[in-house]
Formats: structure tokens, C-alpha cells, sequence
């Protein structure tokens, strides 16, 4: 049995396009709406045929959905909240998929005082943004975490979890507080080091973008391909998840302090004690089907 | 023409094994000679047939050489050098791939005072090791740096640079201090982060071990791939290219100072700035060959 029957989606970028190709591929007989702010992405998402029905105002989009999925940028999630509230069917579950959970469940609970909130973040991505980047298969064997608070009906809490299994994604349910810190070690902090390394060695005198560029087979274009991802989206991250970053930035900053003076003073047992730690991590994702087993991500060489 | 007619490999890990299939696919009428330190990667090597001959001495493998290429971590690269000295023909070339590139050209070049030395450093790798973790297309579409002193016989130079065009590389002259700096910035430093980065993750007592690797997929699993890369090598890299990486380090620690200012102020306009002017340099990137430009590196979704 599906649990949903009529699903709309606010914000057609990466995840919401994802979401609804994936709706359409395991779901089909869902009567999927959509909504974006951009008229642009309203117009291509017609084009592509993405959803049954877009709507050109959010409240229209709505009107008879059992469930409404905010996908927009964390900081623009309150106000898409605010949005569709004069419309919502009061029996709808409400859901999102926002990088951060405390702040942005607040925001929409402020919002939409009235209605069942689930709040949810499925833990996938890619680098590219906007309609055309989303592919139905994106949540297959990945997380998705949802975080509800005490006073939200386990049923609802079911369907929504229902749903992302029916995409392919595997379930947990966590603490907002705590997802916002393990989001912060897993994919937050790890963005801002890829943003500002990419930053760093674009400004530096003495070696040129030129030689950055060519040379960045060495590591380098691992952190381009992160710091590639959307502004918008992860300016938005940071803002919202401001104490879970500052936190996780200021264990680095000493561990890192670490390894700067291991170096200065010739420490290399210091540095080889980590290095060979570090190996047994990724042995682990990978046994855990979060990472290709293949070398360098499966990247073709050659040709 | 051939550049070399003899060629030996000192060290048959990931590199040493990845030139001598290349050679073998490319120059198929190179008599290649090699030697590994390590007897169980020799018994290996003529396991799978990886040269013409594995000698168990270095000397004896460089007999007639006219081509020496040491292929060993960078904090070895002296001993190596000086394990040939005694049967290194006078008229062979001399040649490396090590990652730093001033302190051990100095090293090979106190070993070896009579000897032609070009070093050398193909910009290229996986984060696996051995004998049996090398192929052929390694170096193709790949950067070599050469960093001959002013003193080298510009012949010499031209062959070691033509031995690496027909492995399929392209090949630069640079400074062997330039190279050292580049290469912090483009390689050395991205790995110390990525190893700092995994091993804070893995120390933290809210986060479980358990949790990083489950939702890894945010972010935090393109940095264990770096940080699953050889422990030995790299110790020795930080040691040997101790001045640059220090540079480099303090230049990143600064901006993500900055960055982390910005969050806790809530200078959204900043980190804004900083994200789109990185997008730009991935897309350098890939229209120079030098990354994939399929999402996600072109890691399988889904199955």
C-alpha cells in the first residue's frame, strides 16, 4: 500500500526534481504536484514533464496533497512554510529535506502551527543544481534521517518513512540536535574545508590558477568537485547550523594544529599513527555500500 | 625512437608497477628490469609477470641500465639511490617520480655526485597500493613535472620528458622549489586535511564511529578515499616537503578562520561570494581534462 496518494513537492532543484523522478519511477499511480519560486524552473519542469501539475502559486499546489515536501534552501524554508499555510489541507503531513533539522523544524512549526510536521533530511547529493541535475535513483541506498519531536503521531512518522523507503532509501530517526551535529562531521565542515581550500589556493601569488588547475590530479580535484555545489544551498547550511559548525570547525582547527606542529618538529610516528587509522574508515563505508569499492570513485583514466 | 632501450624500476607499488605496465603497453621492446626492497612484492611481481626480470639486489638491477627510475616513498629515495651507486653505468639516467621534489633531488644527487639526475614527479595516483594496484593508463591526460637544475644536459632532460609522453602524460619543467609549493597547494595539503578531517570525525564521543560512516554520503566519504592513501608514503611527503606544506597550511588556516568569523556572524554575503567564485575552478578543471564531468565523479546511483 503506498503512503501517499497525493504528493507535492515545493522547489524542483536537485533534490525536489530527484524526488519527483523517483515518485513517478517506484510510485507511479501518486498524483504528484509541484511548486517552484523561479518561474524558470517552473517552466522547464513542464517542459520535462516532470510532475503531473505545476502550479504557478504555492497555496494552489497544495490544496488537496496528503503530503507536502519542502525542498528549498534551509534559509528559505520558514517562508515556504508561511506559504502554503492559508491552503493546507488540515489532515496533510507536512516534510522537508533540509541539510539542517533544529532550526528549520522550528521555522516551519512557526509557520504551520496546525499541522503534523516530520521533518526529514535524505543524506545524498551531487554537485549540480536545478531541475534538469535530478535523477529518480539519487536516495538508492542512501539515509534519509527523520526527526520528529515527541508530540508527533508515530503513524505520521510511519508514512513519511514509508515514503523514502519506497524510493530506496534507508530510514533512521534521530534527534534534530543530534543530526545537526552529525551533519555538521559528515557533510558540513567537510564542505566549508572543500570551499575554502578551493578559495585558498586560488588567491595564492605564487602559484598560479593555471598551475592549480593542471596540477589537480594530486587531491585537489576531489575538494573542486564539493565546492562546486550550490551557493545558495550551503551559505544557507551554515547560517542555519551556526553552533553544530562552529563546534565540529574548532575540534578540526586543533587537530590540524596537531599535525602542523608533528610536522614542524619531524613527529612522523605522530603522523603515520593517523594515517594508518584513517584507512580502516573508509574500509568501512565501503563495506557499508556508501562508497564504490573501485579506485579513485570509479573515474575512468585514460582516453 | 625509443628515449630508452633498459629501463629499471626501483619500487614496484602503486606508481613503480603502474610504469612498468605502461611500458610494457606502450614500449613493448624495453627491456624492463626491476627491484622492490620488500621480497614478498618481488616474489609478486614475478607472480604476475609485471618486467622482463626482478632482480634481488638493486645493483644487480641496474647493471645496464640506461634509465633508472626510483619509484620509492620520498624518505627512501636516498637510501635507494645510494643502494645503486656502486653498478650504476656511467652514461644511465637517473630519474624519479617521488611526490616533493628539492630535498629529494639533494638527496639523489649526494648519493650519486657523478651521476645524470633528472628528477621527476608523474601527477597522478589512486588512494590504493602495491604491485597490484598499478595500470597501465595511470599517467594518460596526467601532468609529469621535471626539475632539472641548470646544470643538466638538456638531452638527458628531453628523453626522460619523451619517456613520459609515451606513457601518454604531458610533461612540464618547473623549479623544484616552485614544484614543492604547487604541489603542497594542489596535493600535500588536501591530503593532510583529509587525513585530519577523518580523524577528527572518527574521536569525536557524541558522534558514533557508526553514524560517520552511515551517512557519509553528505560529503564526508570523498575525503576518506584520500585519507584510505598510502601511510608511509605520505608520512614522508609532510616530513620531506616540510617548508611548503607549512605555507600552505597557515594561508588555509587564515581563510577558514575567516570563515568561520562569518558564520558566527552571520555574513552570509561572504560565504556567498567564496562558493561562487569556486564553482569556476571546477569547471577549469574539467575543461582541461583533468576531472570527470559526470556528477559525483560518475559514482554509480543506485543497485
Amino acid at each position: 500500500m503506498l503512503p501517499f496518494a497525493r504528493v507535492t513537492i515545493i522547489g524542483l532543484g536537485l533534490i525536489g526534481s530527484s524526488v519527483a523522478r523517483a515518485v513517478r519511477a517506484k510510485m507511479p499511480t501518486v498524483r504528484l504536484m509541484a511548486y517552484d519560486a523561479d518561474s524558470a524552473v517552473r517552466e522547464r519542469a513542464r517542459e520535462i514533464d516532470l510532475c503531473d501539475d505545476i502550479a504557478d502559486a504555492a497555496g494552489t499546489a497544495v490544496i488537496d496533497a496528503d503530503l507536502v515536501l519542502l525542498c528549498v534552501p534551509v534559509g528559505a524554508m520558514g517562508q515556504a512554510a508561511a506559504s502554503i499555510a492559508a491552503d493546507l489541507p488540515p489532515e496533510a503531513i507536512v516534510s522537508d529535506t533540509g541539510s539542517a533539522k533544529a532550526s528549520i523544524a522550528a521555522a516551519i512549526r512557526q509557520a504551520l502551527p496546525h499541522a503534523t510536521v516530520v521533518p526529514g533530511h535524505p543524506v545524498a547529493g551531487t554537485e549540480h543544481s536545478g531541475p534538469d541535475a535530478g535523477f529518480a535513483s539519487l536516495f538508492e541506498g542512501r539515509w534519509c534521517i527523520l526527526t520528529p519531536d515527541g508530540d508527533t503521531d508515530p503513524a505520521a512518522v510511519m508514512r513519511v518513512s514509508t515514503f523514502w523507503e519506497k524510493l530506496g532509501a534507508q530510514t533512521e530517526i534521530m534527534d534534530a540536535r543530534h543530526h545537526d551535529l552529525v551533519l555538521a562531521v559528515t557533510s558540513h565542515v567537510p564542505h566549508l574545508i572543500a570551499y575554502s581550500i578551493v578559495g585558498t589556493a586560488s588567491d595564492l601569488e605564487e602559484v598560479t590558477q593555471s598551475e592549480v588547475i593542471k596540477f589537480s590530479a594530486g587531491g585537489f580535484r576531489d575538494f573542486t568537485r564539493i565546492a562546486a555545489s550550490d551557493p545558495t544551498m550551503w551559505r544557507d547550511v551554515f547560517l542555519q547550523n551556526r553552533e553544530a559548525v562552529l563546534e565540529i570547525l574548532q575540534r578540526l582547527t586543533e587537530d590540524v594544529t596537531m599535525l602542523q606542529r608533528a610536522i614542524r618538529w619531524g613527529d612522523g610516528d605522530q603522523l603515520f599513527d593517523l594515517f594508518t587509522r584513517t584507512r580502516a574508515i573508509r574500509r568501512s563505508i565501503i563495506e557499508q555500500g556508501q562508497d564504490s569499492a573501485e579506485p579513485d570513485f570509479g573515474r575512468s583514466h585514460g582516453g
